[in-house]
């Protein structure tokens, strides 16, 4: 089955808390080649059958519309991942 | 400055409560084509300097310890985007 995977960032002129936090508890454990850390949201769509150029379109705009706050985040990615969740790169 | 990339989502076997509400909102906009929707998180840790291979392996560690939470989600990817947030497809 095939899934679309949308990825979501927090926008590059926001603070990030989250990400702030992580990179400070990596910093105070001493992992100084790490500098800042951004925290985004990856999402999984499973299709129901084949994916053409009509559902990716629908799916863009969904990114944009619905999976994404378009005043703190950007979309930065929709793309297909063939293999599916079994598949990917561990 | 190179990019690398932490993918990390909820365990397969795993209800994903938010995941599924998505997809309850989708089906209910007449998006029939999209079946189960799950959600997950990327971190983007940007590195000052190289990247080789001894840090990919720290990151690695610190994705399973630190990163993800290793009862209920999978780190399933962990790869370098060399161009940065600012090249990445959109």
């Amino acid at each position: 089955m095939p899934t679309i995977v949308v990825e979501v960032m927090p926008k590059a002129e926001l603070l990030d808390p989250a990400g702030k936090a992580v990179a400070g508890a990596l910093h105070r454990l001493g992992h100084e080649a790490i500098g800042d850390v951004r925290i985004g949201k990856r999402f999984e769509l499973h299709v129901d059958g084949e994916v053409d150029a009509d559902l990716m379109a629908t799916v863009e705009q969904l990114a944009a519309d619905m999976l994404s706050n378009g005043v703190i985040e950007d979309v930065i990615s929709v793309h297909v991942d063939a293999a599916g969740v079994a598949g990917e790169t561990r």
